[in-house]
C-alpha cells in the first residue's frame, strides 16, 4: 500500500479527517491507513467509527495494530519517553 | 471467554491496570480482555503496549476490536450521544 494514503490524526476536529478518509476512497483509493499517536488514538478510533457508520458503511476495518515508538528527548541529556500508536487499515 | 477476564480501564493510573491484567495471567487467565471507552481508549493501548513490552513478552495480542456505543443523554430531553469503544483481546 502507498503511504500516500495515510491519515495522521493530530489536534485537528474529527471531522477533518473524515472529510480526508473520504476524500481518498473516493478518489480511488482501495485502502486507507489511519494513524495516530498518544492521546490521539481515541480520535482516530473516533474518526474511523464516523466513517463507517455514518458515511461509508462499505468501508471494512483490514486490521488494526497497535505498537510503541520512542521519542527523542525534549532536551538534552533527558531521557527518551516512549508513546503508544494505532494504526487501522480500512479497505473499500 | 469468561467476563471475569476484563480489565476496564478507567481514569487511573496506567500502572493500576496493568498490575490487574498481569495478576490475571498469574492467576491462570488464558485470555484478558483490556476494554475502554471515549477518552480512556489511548490508555487501554498504553497498558497492553506495558503488559507485552516490559512484563510479559510472552503475551500475545489476538485481536483487537473497535466500536461505537450510545450512551444515554445526561438529562431527560436530551440527544444520546454516541462513544468509540475499543477491546483488546491478550493471551499467554
Amino acid at each position: 500500500m502507498s503511504e500516500s494514503n495515510a491519515v495522521l490524526i493530530g489536534r485537528k476536529p474529527v471531522m477533518n479527517y473524515v472529510l480526508a478518509c473520504i476524500t481518498l476512497f473516493h478518489g480511488g483509493a482501495k485502502e486507507v491507513n489511519v494513524k495516530a499517536r498518544g492521546r490521539s488514538i481515541s480520535q482516530a478510533v473516533d474518526v474511523v467509527e464516523v466513517v463507517r457508520r455514518r458515511f461509508l458503511p462499505d468501508v471494512k476495518i483490514k486490521k488494526i495494530g497497535i505498537g510503541t515508538e520512542q521519542m527523542a528527548p525534549r532536551e538534552e541529556g533527558g531521557t527518551p519517553t516512549n508513546v503508544s500508536t494505532i494504526e487501522i487499515t480500512l479497505e473499500h
